[in-house]
């Protein structure tokens, strides 16, 4: 039976920042554009993705890669949207296989009020704080993030069984008996 | 009127690794939790918190405050945990300020087995590919963002207001007038 290799102090403290930050910087931004643009952040990166595409357009593949979306996900989004005539969708006259997505023009006077506001509020949170450094060594901890969860993908679901390990409680630092003060 | 500083390259990069880093990391543990333990990512932080209280008990403001979850979303989340047999809530005899959360048995059995998994998973898409210095460096970044967003919390939503700017696109890098290939 293979032994869990729980988180040690240094492991924990890093994976617990990434995820407070993950959800102190998304809430943040998204209480931002919808107090003042009415946007969601999904609204926010879809105008946004359409509004530097030659011509305001993109295939709707292309949108859904873009934004790493599933296709359902995608269209659902897209259907709101329309409905509050941000976008059009119209069908491909080349290919059968799919719409292409385009911004209107109440979209665009949208996302280009939003954009200065959202960087400075992306400023204001992040990036104006940190070093060169730091944004050197954030960038290159994506990329390896992104390697390996497309390595994982390919690998099927397989990869982080613990044959039969059930231990500890819900923490994922070092199982010492004595509760724990965070979670992972 | 105030010039809207756009990202610059190393900026932009960094920003867009970590929103990507974000929503896959996301992705992929939500996955994993729910295929094999019919969890979601919000269901497991609750328990794991509950299971490493005293007693499996927490109230429920103190359990609000360690998710960092507005008090209707953790009341609407306990609602449904409670109707699938995971928690319980009891009214508190000495304190008439709110109820206490109690992980059931069903719900420690659920998250003693999830935790294994759940740490292999971290792990193999984050954590053992990190050096010290990267882990190091992504909790001082984490200190840093929740400093700054507890700060802009105080100061209210005016800090990130620019003056009557309306420039660009929805690009955050540079407006140089080319579509870019990359959204904020």
């Amino acid at each position: 039976m293979a032994e869990t290799r729980w988180l040690d102090e240094r492991e924990q403290r890093a994976w617990r920042s990434l995820m407070t930050m993950q959800d102190g910087l998304a809430e943040f931004t998204e209480r931002q554009l919808r107090n003042r643009c009415g946007l969601s952040g999904a609204d926010y990166q879809v105008l946004a993705h359409l509004s530097e595409a030659a011509g305001g357009r993109l295939r709707s593949f292309e949108l859904g890669e873009l934004l790493r979306w599933e296709k359902s996900r995608l269209s659902q989004h897209l259907g709101r949207m329309q409905g509050r005539g941000l976008v059009t969708r119209e069908r491909c006259r080349t290919d059968q296989r799919g719409a292409v997505v385009v911004i209107t023009g109440r979209g665009s006077e949208l996302i280009e009020a939003a954009a200065p506001q959202h960087v400075a509020d992306v400023r204001a949170a992040l990036i104006d704080h940190l070093t060169a450094a730091e944004l050197e060594t954030l960038a290159t901890i994506g990329d390896k993030v992104r390697d390996r969860l497309a390595a994982l993908g390919r690998d099927g679901l397989s990869v982080a069984a613990v044959d039969g390990a059930v231990a500890g409680g819900g923490q994922l630092e070092r199982d010492d008996g004595a509760p724990a003060d965070h979670a992972g």
